[in-house]
């Protein structure tokens, strides 16, 4: 299992890019809006990995809005690349892992689903289908 | 770049690592002592990257604990592995970057170092030197 990617929320993706920029060196422009999940999204690469900058694109004070509300900016979740999407779940299931709602579309396509920080020792961890079977 | 590691801190290495080992599906069982840090350390590989567990050995008020007591466990710091360590530090220097303190010795024994949060839009991150000039 690798990881995907770290994700971070921002109060700005246009503040927080020319922050990265001038930390990694990096030329940073594509930035991803996902209005069902109201998100604005920046991912960028990190060797095998990429960070995923997460600016709400209205407050709701719902998912990043509440989490920016109370903890600011800052690490959100992390996620974990993993083959066997659904029997991996089904795994976790058994397991007693408790899982946020069903699987959805993440920022690149493939499906994810986020395990509840309750059930993964305080840190809310997403899991990302890997659908190129690389890993 | 690539991302050398994530550091969660938890209150029980001994516990987390129960819910890690059933997650991963991965057997865990190496602690590294840093008492110089006040430090448990347990290192998870996940393809190039790892996931560092941090537990302080007392409680002391500060650094990990001082985390832990406002924040709960959870995400703590992002590490980037470096290949120029000194003169990426001299060019995130001169760019504004605020450093907290001097270049210390990390859990494998490669010179580290951390950006203060303030300046690096909210995220505790942490620079490791790459002594193996692979990255």
């Amino acid at each position: 299992m690798k990881i995907d990617h770290i994700g971070i929320a921002v109060n700005s993706i246009e503040n927080a890019s020319k922050v990265y920029e001038a930390m990694l060196k990096k030329k940073l422009d594509h930035v991803i809006e996902l209005p069902d999940r109201n998100l604005k999204v920046m991912m960028i690469k990190m060797g095998e990995s990429e960070i995923e900058l997460l600016q709400p694109i209205e407050n709701n004070s719902k998912g990043i809005c509440s989490f920016l509300e109370k903890k600011g900016e800052g690490l959100h979740h992390i996620a974990f690349k993993v083959n066997n999407f659904d029997e991996t779940i089904e795994n976790l299931k058994a397991n007693g892992f408790r899982l946020i709602g069903e699987p959805t579309l993440g920022a690149n396509g493939s499906r994810i689903i986020f395990l509840h920080p309750k059930s993964s020792n305080g840190t809310l961890i997403e899991l990302c289908e890997n659908t190129k079977e690389e890993a």
